[in-house]
Formats: structure tokens, C-alpha cells, sequence
């Protein structure tokens, strides 16, 4: 995240959203009523699991539209999806407990999780999901739970087909294994759409599903959602409880109050034309500029391309020379629970302007095609 | 929490600001002129620690009079300073690691650091602090740190003398435990000033003090800050990353553009003469309503009022007589680790109506009158 802040720098590395999306002037409008209307309560405590008609809306346009079980009361508003994450490692993981992961999978959830201190197993990624025979293998040595991003993945931006989320409903049910999905870019599609959520047809009580405001409104109002089977609501809400009391209601309260008046679904869909292009900008860069042992993915939404340098290329080495030129991008070894890859990088394509997207692919292509090979 | 949001609820129970002390109209300004000078940067992901600015005024104005050392690079603003207490958690907090508390001590610092699996060692308040003997001998159990709030405590209103603090500080470092200050009320204080805070003269290596604008501003926009030194930053910073990345960095800005233009000295002297006014109320009813073996606290500041039932009575069994003619209020079982004492209660002073008030006390008075001793 620093790197993606520093003044002169190109930064191919946070999964930031471009600012030029954000629906400024309406949150500003939507602030300016609820100050005027509603200014004490929303300045107040509130209670911890989240503002009730926010909750509402996201069973209603978040849930129930994908065929998910769709209680408000078990939703959970989170600061961000990431303190969905936290909330989840408190609640499900004691020490030692074992937690499965793809291989390669998202950076911050091993680290939320890595705080309780399981034991990490992992199950190869696939361009269409961990398959069926891998994931009943990984299963077979008893994890608690399941983390996947099965839509548009961090870091690859790989898509789980149909067969393989039919597979791993059936396959966790059948082992008692948790499935924590978490869906932060389902909505960024470019292409087809993506296959239904896992939680739309895997086995109620033991799914849950993290969403977010973030990638699709603005992700400095940090509101994210967790929606759990009734048995964990209890013990998630005490965990948040102990976390921080509540949620900012002040924004609870605007992000509703924008709501109510603004054409989300316009919004994603100018959302995904705008990157769409800007993904296929990536790529056709990609393909002039990189040395030809190279191989990347072509991700049909979310807002990464995940690249497999060169033989006996390091992600990390790399980092370091381009860092020299002020280019920055995510080394792909830390999306590894055991760093037992150094190999592959993330590139995000959604925050840089166009003319920075290129100078830092051309600076990369370079140091790529410059750097010595580790034997 | 939930019982003092209820419709028709007369709650003595949780530790609400009174909400027509909320600076309203100039939040709503100040969100509106951030919002249209700077709404992109606003609406982004931000860094861990907070903003800048207004890291820099809270070492300005809450660090530097009191005579903390103050290092804006050593704050970490925090989701109120609940989170500030959970990250103090996952941060010190091995499981099985001792955790000393004054005997009661805050109900919710209890719940997040119960998380992490201590071990709970208790030391008894008393109405000028943990006394030295005591403290040693507590100390003597190699506890990994030690919770205080010494000044305005939640739940007894209690404030530690000079000498009890000046003791404290030496004993810490005597024994090598980490002092944590939570200092959410001094502010609040409606007679003579309070001791200056033990941060301001124990170990900077192991100390931290907490503190929050949720009593002070609005708790609605929860944002708190830890004091730390330099070597705990990094752990701690880390912490907050798993646990939701970054604060929400609208509300940083709001509150920060609210500061740069805002008396604040003034707003809090407003709420001293408001909270006395209305302590001096609670006290004047207590006197005239309880009956004459009931003991309070008469604080110099805070929230709150700790009252003790007279023998026999448990305040767990008082509240659920006061509940069925809608009175709330905090049993003080829930302050102590262990649960070990039922004979006490919370009552807090600042947010309700001097009618509910007086209301509230009349029932409890009454039912404390009419309940049937234990034996």
C-alpha cells in the first residue's frame, strides 16, 4: 500500500480502484443530508452488527439477485472486507487449527489469518479453479475451513468454472469443511458473466460469503459485509464487538443514503467498461512488450494479470531493480503462505493512468529482459 | 450497548455522549469543504497509520501539554480505542500470557484481550488507585502487562493519586510489565484537574496510553489513538493491516478539517459544565432515593457512578427487576475478569434526560428495596 502512495512513483502493485469513479459529488450530497436530517444519531454508537436498512440492501441486492440465502439479520457489517476476514480467523481459528488456501491466494487473508496461528495447507490454483481430485486430496488432511476466491482471484484474476464449484460445494459438505468465499470483484466483469457464487449452492450452514463496498463505490468508507449461517452471526458479533464496538455509522449512514437515490447497477456497468479497457490496454501491452518467455494470465474481470516471469526470474530481485526506476507492482511470493513461489508477479490495471501503465510495463519488460538468471 | 438503543428504554447503561453536545453543523461543513476540495483522495484507500495531520495534532494537543513524549510517528489512530485495545492484544498478548487488571476494570478492554486466551491476574482498585503493596505483589506474579485506567476509571469513577501513579510507574519498570494507560476521559473532569497521566512519567519503552474523540466529539465516527514507542509500531501497524487495512480515512479528513477550525478548548469546557451539571444531578438523587446501605462513588469526572448494593443483593438479579419496568443499567459482575463479585452496579450519567434520570433511579431504588436478599 505505501508503495502505491509515494508522490513519484508508478504503481502497478495495490489493488487500488481508479478515483476517477467515485461517485464524489453524490456522497457529498448524500452527507450533507444525513448531517442535516439525522446529524445525533449518526454521530452516536450505534449497534455492532451494522446500520439495519444497509443490511437489508445488501441481502436484497447483493444476495438474494445470486441466489444466496438472504437474511438481513445475517449480515454483518464489517470495516472493509478485510475485517471480515480478521473477524473470521477470530471466530473460527484456534491454534493450530488448519486452514487451506490455493496456492497462490490472497495476500491479506493469509496474513489475517496467520495472526491466530493455524497451520497453512494449500491446493494448487488452476485457470479454472482447484479441481476436484486436489481439493478432496487437500481435504482428506482435515482443515477447519476453506479460504478461496473462486470469482476473478487475487492475485491471478483466474475464474473457478462451474464443474469445479459444483465439485468443492459437494466436497465440503461431504469432509465438514468451512467455505469461506470471498467475492470482492464478481461484480467487475468484462466479459461473460462469472458462474453463480459457491454460497449459492454449497450447504448453508457451513458457507460463508464477504462482500464489499470497496472495489465498486469507494474503499475509503471501509464497508464491507460477511454473510454467515445464524449459528456463527453470535460469535462473529462478539468477535467485532471486541474488535472496535461498531462500525463508523456516520458512513453506514451516507453510503444508505446514496443508495437510495443512486443507479448502482449504471454505475458497475461504467465501472466495467472503464476498466475493461483498461485491462485490455494491459494486455496489448503485455504482448508488445514482454520478452517471450514470459506467460500471463488474461483475467475476464476483477483487477489483476498475474505473470510468470521467465525461467530462473525472482518476482522479489525484480522488485528491487525496478524499484530503482519508481516502478513498483506486487512480487508474487508473498501470496504464498509458505513464500514457496518467487517466480510470479501481480499487475493491477485498474489505478494507473495509461501513459504510467506503459512507461512501468516498459520499465519492467526491461529490467525482465536485463536481469540475470538465478540458477 | 443493545439496551440503551431500545424505543422505550430508560438506560443508565452504556457510556453514550450526550448527543446534543455533537458539533453537528460544523461536521456537516467540514464534510462538505472535504469533500469538494479533495473528495477523490478521500474516498481512497489511505495508509495504516492514519493521517498524517492528524497524527501530528493528536501529539500536539493530547501528547505534548500532559508531558507524554510526542512523536507523531509513534500514533496510530485506531478505530476508536476499542481497536486500539484489540491491536494491544494481538500484538502482546501470547496465549497463556498473564494480563493484569484492576479488580473491576473496563468491561470491554476484559472482552478483547480475553480473545487472545491470557491469563487473567486481578489487583484491587481503590478509590486513589492500586495501592504500591498491592501493586508488587501483583507485579510479583510476572504478569506481561498490566490495563489501568487511572483516571475518571470505567466502572468506578475512581482517579489514581499522585502517589499511587509515581509508585506504578517505578514498579513496571522494577518488574519489566508493560503499562497500558487507557485514557478516555481526562478531559472530562468537573472539579480539580486530574494527576497528570502515567505516560507522561513511567518507561517510554513500556508504556502506551490510548485515547479517543468518541467522548470528547462523537463516538459515531470511531476514531481513537495509541500512543506507542518506537519498537511496538511496526508490530502494530502490522496488526492493523490484518485487521482492516487502513481507517476510514473520510472520516480522518472530516475530522481533521473540523479541528483546523474549531475551538476545541472551548467545546470541552462546554461539556465539563454539561456532565457537571448532570453528576451533580445523579448524586443529589442517589442521596434522596437509595436507601442508607447502599455506597457510591462520588467521581471527580467520567461517566459514571459505582454503586454497591447493600449486603445480600445482586446487582446480575437487580437488573432483571429493573428491566420489566424498562430501566437498564450495567451490572457490575461483567467488570470483573472472573465474575467475582455480583454486589455492585454501573450507573452511567451523561446521556439520558434529567427526567429519565430521575426515573430510572426511582425504579431502582424501589426495586433494590423490594428485592429479597440472597443468603
Amino acid at each position: 500500500m505505501k508503495s502505491a502512495q509515494g508522490d513519484r512513483l508508478i504503481s502497478l502493485a495495490g489493488g487500488l480502484p481508479c478515483p476517477s469513479t467515485f461517485p464524489v459529488e453524490e456522497l457529498r450530497a448524500a452527507a450533507d443530508r444525513v448531517l442535516r436530517k439525522d446529524g445525533s444519531l449518526a454521530l452516536q454508537y450505534t449497534n455492532t452488527e451494522g446500520y439495519a436498512p444497509l443490511r437489508a440492501y445488501v441481502a436484497e441486492y447483493f444476495l438474494k439477485p445470486r441466489g444466496i440465502p438472504a437474511d438481513p439479520d445475517c449480515v454483518l457489517l464489517t470495516s472493509g472486507s478485510q475485517q471480515a476476514l480478521d473477524l473470521l480467523g477470530k471466530t473460527l481459528i484456534d491454534t493450530y487449527a488448519r486452514v487451506l488456501l490455493e496456492a497462490p491466494s490472497y495476500l491479506s487473508a493469509i496474513q489475517a489469518f496467520g495472526l491466530y496461528e493455524p497451520t497453512f495447507l494449500s491446493v494448487p490454483a488452476t485457470p479454472g479453479g482447484v479441481t476436484p481430485d486436489a481439493l478432496e486430496k487437500a481435504f482428506r488432511q482435515r482443515p477447519r475451513m476453506f479460504y478461496t476466491v473462486p470469482t476473478f482471484q487475487n492475485p491471478t484474476g483466474w475464474t473457478w468454472s462451474q464443474e469445479n464449484r459444483t465439485a468443492a460445494a459437494r466436497l465440503a459438505q461431504k469432509h465438514d469443511v468451512f467455505l469461506i468465499e470471498d467475492d470482492p470483484y464478481s461484480e467487475l466483469s468484462y466479459d461473460e458473466a462469472p458462474p453463480p457464487p459457491l454460497a449459492s449452492f454449497s450447504d448453508p450452514a457451513g458457507t460463508v460469503i464477504t462482500g464489499t463496498f470497496s472495489k465498486i463505490l469507494s474503499p475509503g468508507i471501509r464497508m464491507g459485509w460477511i454473510a454467515a449461517p445464524r449459528h456463527l452471526m453470535d460469535p462473529l458479533v462478539r468477535a467485532k464487538q471486541a474488535s472496535d464496538l461498531c462500525s463508523n455509522i456516520l458512513t453506514q449512514r451516507i453510503l444508505f443514503e446514496l443508495l437510495a437515490e443512486f443507479d448502482l447497477l449504471k454505475h458497475i456497468e461504467r465501472l466495467r467498461k472503464h476498466y475493461r479497457r483498461k485491462r485490455d490496454r494491459m494486455l496489448e501491452w503485455l504482448d508488445k512488450l514482454m520478452p517471450t518467455d514470459c506467460t500471463w494470465t488474461r483475467p475476464r474481470g476483477g483487477m489483476f494479470v498475474w505473470l510468470t516471469l521467465p525461467p530462473g526470474l525472482s518476482g522479489t530481485r525484480l522488485l528491487r531493480a525496478t524499484q530503482a526506476y519508481g516502478v513498483v507492482f506486487a512480487p508474487g511470493r508473498s501470496f504464498y503462505a509458505h513464500g514457496e513461489r518467487d517466480d510470479t508477479i501481480r499487475l493491477n490495471f485498474t489505478h494507473s493512468s495509461d501513459s504510467d501503465m506503459a512507461d512501468g510495463l516498459r520499465v519492467l519488460a526491461r529490467e525482465i529482459q536485463r536481469m540475470p538468471v538465478d540458477i
